[in-house]
């Protein structure tokens, strides 16, 4: 079997579109900044900023806001935002509005006429529709993965380069409401070329704070690595981000919300009526105005007029606003007013702070946790739906892998068959919006969420059938039919129902990867498995957990798993492995009742006969204490009715007592022991609702916890929120660390914020964070417990040499944010059941940043696995299918991965490489990185690679970010640079750096 | 004195406008029915008509639905509907919309720039937009007296034909939401050149009857005297009037509701949207069709898409009409569907309606009283708050002497201060509407209409004022202060601190009226009246009736009225009497407490010495046994849960029981009784909350019921309903007459409904009538008793001889059709007190309905009375200023009312003359009149009088009816006619007969 470089290419182009090259670029120099209004020297100038907030889905679904149906539940329809705002803008030059989520906009543009869409386009030319943020959705930042977020946000970005050109780019991002808001998040936006963020929400403690201080505004520094070191033309600081808090969330002045769904009084300005009143209203908002500008550093302040789903009547916000600002600016001539209000836009508010040339305070940390009140701690979304979130993460690996295939099947083909991956990419798009993957929506609107991705995931099925389809016939017959299993639930049809069949797995990382693999199978048959060679390979049948087994939903007749390495998977490639039934006895698997270890050559896990937990763990040679037990935080109850009434619910963790509890359990844990050739493994079973594997496979170094919990029983009136907690000798001294968006990694204090007074109100709650991919604490002598989640939980470490995740919640009060719903997931007629993965990692400092590196990307990039049952012996498969791919001529360094390959059309492909360290984690690891690209896809020569920004809709070339000066330490100007030429193509990339090249292929 | 005949003219200019002659006329033949959507043969046609529907005040204020404040209350902002309509019709020449009320759409005209006014007066050419009605307001038809409806319906179409000329005249009137419907209103309408009427309620077993018999449509036949005359050249049926009742109200479909506060769904015609719902839709939107086609005479049905204050956001309503339309049509050729789908209007419908060239059914009656469900009996708005029922009635008159005041004042006159009525006549105009003079509004909307109605008698007093300033005053000196006082409650200020004043009497009728006036004085002085010439007129001190005297609110040290007669009072002119002090005594009354009857030269009225009631009335020598009594019914309680449970409230009238009961009195009926020269009363006291003065003024043939009924006590829990009940011995036989809108006469029969099968199942309320001018029951033999009334009430007669008038009401229990509030009106900390007053007429049926015709004339043209207190002497004052004055040159037959006299402007003057009697009235009297109108106008020739229709807005030459076929007994055609050229300056009127001219004076 031979590698195949000569691809049959598949019928799926993606619906990604190209930075907008041809477009008529005469607008460029005037739109953006240029068409700004003039502030008025000498007053305060207040910048109306008309907007709407379209949640992609929360008590509604996409569907349902954007048609405004079910507006029982509420009053919202984007189609009539879109087309009312357009109207209202059309006759009036003056008025300005923003417009920020592109799912909904995309959509309405597809519907429009060509007249509508040249009015539209004039509007965005003269800066009076401006995008801004400009994503697919206003993403998360706690719960995103930054995977996630660079898609979505390029998804939106490049359609609006595509659609608008450069008048259509995004100068500002505008992440109003997300819960929180992160580093991680920050540096992307910075890297996109944002000029500025707003956001709305951050602590109430913090916000006292930055009201007293006037420091509602800032130079946030995004990165350690990538604002602090020099590298070749880096100026400095690629990932600084000036940040505006908005004063009041995104919400108008009090009593000037002339929505068509408000209740405040219109401007009545005909003074013959008895309810006249322009006077109180005018200086009702002037007084309003001042004690705004009381607090923010310059005369120049922005308002937010808009609000969730606003602007359906457009005309009845707009003509009161008119009436406002015509009657306030009267009164400079009339009474001497000092205020001088206009239209404006968040980037042209920017532009006007930017013109202060001030020195702005800067911040490093994060804003997380979000607490809105001292009992309103914003960390239980953290982990709520967990496994909505764990679909996320499994669609966000299918989709890359996905767009891989794509890429290569698109090159040098002219297809008319565009956009096949749309629905996926329009589905992922929207599941990072902050009440998707935060799990903060409505049950029906999770239900609809959860079909989206599904069809999403059907999608990319179609097209890994056709790639196999295609790639690996040989001659001209056609691949019998491929099937996706669910082996989440160890069920497998083909493999439980078929006496031979091909295993096929698909690598999508750019290197090799070892990957065991686990078919469910009928116990009774003895397989043997071949590799693409033909040659047998080791394989171990274990059996399911009991409690595996009886997962509800579960149709399966499967008790075994039948267990192999599939070692090396090839970079961007798959290989088919080969099952068979032999005659022989399978490879022993010892059931030991009353064996208390399981090891390989590298690690041991020893459990505690008596609790049944594990006491302690061996990695080479090295034995940490160490107890492992899921708990439980009864979820406080009330009413809401005030501060100390809140409840736990979907957004809100309040626990009723500060320590968790036991897992009940009437005869304690039972547990069994598996040993083999290939894998170890301890069942514990806790009681009906709690169950663990502890896992570890030959030749790794990390001990795998495979958990089932739920249903959660809620008879006893009380929610419950589980977690699993790690207890060892290390010495953490109050310190944590995660992982910000599955990326940088951000230092923890217990109880402590570094940037303003703190008060300890929950202890518990307001000490946790949002864990992506990794969380550790260390020691000062450099022994580090590391754990890896399979998706976004909520975390911390509450005593010393403690780690706790929380893995499953349910609740049965509303926390009274908005949702209205406890959230209360059921399935199959009783609470939901989760099951979950954490890597255990145990090491020093370094060996264990290394490991997490790497581990954390193997876990969410797992190699893709599908079944063809045969008749068929090997030899006659292997000589009518290729049994191996392989789609990039070589790895990638080990520290550096291919973020993405994405087909623009039919010559131009979007390109991301990244280095996954950070400064200082590896000696050698954390050092820059060179790629060469050259050849780099077989039987194509790169002609050309342009770098662009980060959201792959700006050459970065042509990058010319606003200049600004931050009162850090090291007084850092940052903004306008002299952008990288570092030669193609040998990529250099530097800690943490991503680089995004638009490339152009021929083929050779 | 000398009348004078050579005007100085006030200063004053009236807001109305003149039918526009100069304005382009190309689109007049383009416009109208020209323009409308054709039907398709062979299929259902189904026009949506797009409306809205804008209550001039109900549950907000006017200005709070213009402005779209309070939505607390209600959303709806009407400002916003006409915004969202003119710009969602702009880009669509295919969506139609109509507008109704001329009130709302006058104040958005006045606020638009040129351009919008542009863009309008296109869609208005275009019958895009189409004015439909046109009145001020929809105004009831139940209580809203003749010349109220005749003005608010001018003003509105005449302000239409000066915006938009002949391409703004509404075709049809739209009635959709008023009450029950009047006949005499149709007639109006009609000869207003109505194409058509369509309303929305008829009484529930009226609608099942028509709905099964497909007699939604018909024809009906607004008056026997204008209907089945033939009279010179008008062919005939000037009054008949086709005639539509919708189907639904003129709610749109159950389910179809697009308005952006309904909650029904949008069409979803994104095939991939799980929420696809085109099929589903459509398949129920038909399925509605063709119920109404099954009920309808043809198939052309309309479908009202709208309702209350729909249209804020017209987009909604219109995109999802779009795709309905779209989808519902597509299936014509998909699926060979029979329903073609279009925007329509009315007009167009009706069009439509008129080509398929029917015969329709007819109708003579009316459509009162309005059943909404067989407990729901609409008979209770026809007394709900009298006493805003008689400030419209006062505001009517003050109005009417004003307008002739102006066409007096602005003859040749150059003056551009025009509008100064204006106030005034949009006052009375929303009075008229269906929640205003029906007394259905809240209560925070009831003390608006009186503040509104305020400003309007302000207006007119200034007029007043300014033309007594101009006309009285012989020198260059100015007239003292005129002042108005509240006689309603017997307070005067200039009568009761001055011991000299002269009162000034105008009257604006064009006949000479004589009219006893009541100055409230202190006792103590003795007067003397002098009449114009200086001559001494009898008059009369009595004293005031003690019930009057402690009215909540009075503030007064008058203890005694002087009475006179102000005899012979010019016609539209005035006469002053000047009252000084004498030595002498003042002419005797003598109180007598225990005399029982009191008489003149032509009445007694002889009161039971027992019950202290009235027992006989002797008119001319003879006598009839008469028992006249307060009494009062229960408000039924309820809370509206089913139609058992429905409560007695502003609309509704459901007393608790069958019978009325008696008012309860401690000690019986105290009355005291006082005779003198010019007047003799009887006062009775019933208790603290019900007196009544029985009076005979010498000369006069009718007795006159002036009674206080309140505050009524609710202590108890019980809403109360006063009636005043009159009982004889006259064999009525189940039959009473009640008057339509104060003009013509009908039937009525107890328990029976000519048009339809009529259950009973409200014995009293489903009897009830509005009465707006007079009741009458009489009997085989000639006998006949009559009551006039000052305001609109409902009455009825429930037995034999017997008739009953509701003249106060005060509920507790809301009767849930929308206000939301029972009707409780209080004033001064107490249940509201109202005082009014009944004509009691009995006689032979010629001299009743002789004494009725003028009797109902003068009661609601009462002259108007202003004093100016003096120190000069009568010979001084007389010396100094003119004491009597008239402005028309000779009175007019009696059987003739001038109804209108109105400056349109410099030249132009609106003018109305009616002739009072129907058919058969009076042998003599209900003769056809001439009035020779040369040289009415002292100091003026009328050089041309171009007749228009009723409205003003449309010369009656170019009047052009749709000709309908009626299926009456003389199988009636009528429709386009050749209209009356009879010659001018001699008017000719037949019996009923409004004609309107256009007039030009020139100064001779």
């Amino acid at each position: 079997m031979v590698l195949n470089f000569n691809w049959i290419c598949c019928i799926f182009v993606i619906g990604a579109i190209s930075l907008a090259s041809a477009r008529p670029s005469l607008r460029a120099d005037t739109c953006g900044y240029q068409t700004c209004p003039k502030e008025k020297e000498g007053f305060v100038n207040v910048h109306l900023v008309a907007h709407t907030h379209d949640d992609a889905g929360w008590l509604k679904t996409v569907d349902q806001y954007y048609y405004g149906s079910r507006t029982q539940i509420q009053e919202a329809g984007v189609q009539y935002i879109i087309d009312s705002v357009v109207d209202e803008l059309k006759d009036h030059p003056d008025r300005r509005f923003i417009y920020v989520e592109m799912a909904f906009f995309t959509r309405w543009w597809q519907e429009q006429s060509e007249t509508t869409k040249s009015v539209v386009r004039e509007l965005v030319n003269e800066g009076r529709l401006e995008f801004i943020n400009g994503g697919w959705c206003m993403n998360d930042e706690a719960t995103a993965h930054y995977v996630d977020i660079i898609d979505q946000m390029s998804f939106g970005l490049i359609t609006l380069n595509e659609t608008f050109g450069e008048c259509g780019r995004p100068r500002i991002s505008w992440q109003i409401d997300p819960f929180g808001h992160s580093r991680e998040q920050a540096s992307l936006f910075a890297q996109m070329g944002y000029d500025g963020l707003f956001f709305g929400r951050l602590d109430h403690e913090d916000k006292k704070e930055r009201l007293a201080k006037k420091t509602m505004e800032m130079v946030w520094s995004g990165s350690d690595s990538l604002g602090k070191t020099l590298f070749h033309l880096h100026v400095c600081a690629q990932a600084s981000l000036f940040t505006a808090v908005n004063y009041n969330l995104y919400q108008p002045p009090p009593g000037f919300c002339f929505d068509i769904y408000c209740n405040d009084e219109p401007i009545i300005d005909d003074p013959i009526s008895k309810d006249y009143n322009v006077e109180q209203r005018v200086t009702d908002f002037l007084k309003y105005c001042q004690e705004q500008a009381n607090a923010y550093a310059t005369d120049s302040i922005l308002l937010t007029m808009g609000s969730d789903f606003h602007y359906q009547d457009a005309n009845v916000w707009f003509k009161n606003m008119d009436k406002l600002i015509k009657y306030a600016n009267e009164r400079q001539t009339t009474q001497g007013s000092r205020f001088n209000l206009f239209y404006s836009t968040p980037s042209c508010y920017t532009k006007a702070l930017n013109d202060h040339a001030k020195t702005w305070p800067s911040k490093t940390d994060d804003f997380f946790p979000y607490g809105s009140d001292a009992h309103a701690y914003w960390t239980g979304y953290f982990t709520s739906r967990p496994a909505s979130k764990y679909m996320i993460r499994q669609g966000s690996n299918l989709m890359q892998a996905k767009l891989f295939i794509l890429f290569r099947c698109i090159q040098g083909v002219d297809t008319s068959k565009v956009g096949e991956l749309y629905t996926m990419k329009d589905a992922m798009g929207i599941m990072q919006h902050h009440d998707a993957v935060t799990g903060t929506e409505k049950q029906h609107v999770a239900e609809d969420y959860a079909l989206l991705l599904h069809k999403g995931v059907l999608e990319c099925q179609k097209i890994q059938t056709a790639y196999y389809g295609k790639e690996l016939v040989i001659g001209s017959q056609s691949l019998p039919k491929v099937s996706y299993c669910q082996l989440n639930v160890s069920q497998c049809d083909p493999s439980e129902n078929n006496s031979r069949f091909v295993v096929n797995i698909y690598n999508s990382m750019a290197r090799s990867v070892d990957k065991y693999v686990r078919v469910p199978v009928k116990s009774g048959t003895t397989f043997q498995v071949l590799d693409p060679q033909g040659n047998v390979v080791s394989s171990q049948s274990i059996p399911i957990a009991e409690y595996v087994k009886n997962l509800p939903g579960r149709v399966s007749s499967a008790t075994v798993e039948l267990v192999f390495l599939a070692s090396q998977l090839p970079p961007l490639g798959s290989k088919s492995y080969y099952v068979q039934p032999v005659a022989r006895k399978q490879e022993k698997t010892s059931k030991l009742n009353n064996k208390s270890s399981i090891f390989n050559e590298k690690v041991s896990v020893e459990i505690d006969d008596v609790t049944g937990l594990i006491k302690s763990v061996t990695v080479n040679g090295k034995t940490t204490q160490l107890k492992q037990e899921f708990m439980w935080y009864p979820s406080k109850s009330g009413d809401n009715s005030n501060v100390n009434q809140r409840a736990s619910g979907a957004y809100i963790f309040r626990p009723g007592g500060n320590a968790p509890l036991t897992i009940p359990s009437s005869s304690g844990i039972k547990t069994t022991t598996y040993s083999g050739e290939l894998v170890e493994e301890i069942h514990q079973i806790y009681n009906s609702w709690v169950g663990q594997t502890i896992r570890i496979y030959k030749g790794q170094e990390h001990v795998e916890l495979d958990w089932v919990v739920g249903p959660l029983p809620v008879e006893d009136g009380v929610g419950k929120e589980i977690i699993s907690r790690v207890t060892t000798s290390i010495s953490s001294n109050g310190m944590f660390y995660t992982d910000a968006n599955g990326r940088q990694t951000l230092l923890r204090k217990l109880d402590i914020r570094d940037s303003y007074p703190y008060t300890v109100t929950e202890p518990v709650a307001a000490n946790y964070y949002p864990i992506n991919s990794h969380v550790y604490i260390k020691d000062a002598v450099g022994n580090q417990l590391t754990m890896l989640v399979d998706r976004p939980q909520g975390g911390s470490s509450l005593h010393n040499g403690e780690l706790e995740l929380m893995v499953h919640r349910r609740c049965l009060y509303d926390d009274a944010f908005g949702v209205g719903e406890a959230l209360n997931e059921t399935a199959f007629g009783d609470g939901l059941v989760v099951r979950g993965t954490h890597f255990l990692i145990l090491g020093d400092k370094t060996n264990s940043m290394k490991m997490t590196r790497s581990l954390s990307h193997e876990l969410y990039k797992q190699p893709q696995i599908s079944f063809i049952p045969t008749t068929l012996s090997f030899s006659e498969w292997s000589a009518l299918y290729k049994t191996q791919q392989q789609s990039i001529s070589r790895v990638l360094p080990v520290n550096v991965n291919l973020l993405t390959l994405e087909t623009l059309n039919q010559e131009k492909y979007l390109m991301r490489l990244e280095h996954i360290y950070d400064v200082g984690e590896d000696s050698i690891l954390s050092q820059p990185a060179t790629v060469s690209i050259e050849g780099l896809f077989p039987g194509f020569t790169i002609i050309s690679a342009e770098e662009t920004m980060l959201g792959g809709n700006q050459f970065k070339k042509d990058s010319n970010r606003l200049v600004w000066n931050a009162a850090s330490t090291r007084n850092e100007i940052f903004g306008q640079q002299k952008w990288d030429e570092r030669a193609i193509p040998a990529v250099q990339l530097k800690p943490m750096e991503i680089r995004t090249f638009i490339i152009t292929l021929v083929r050779i």
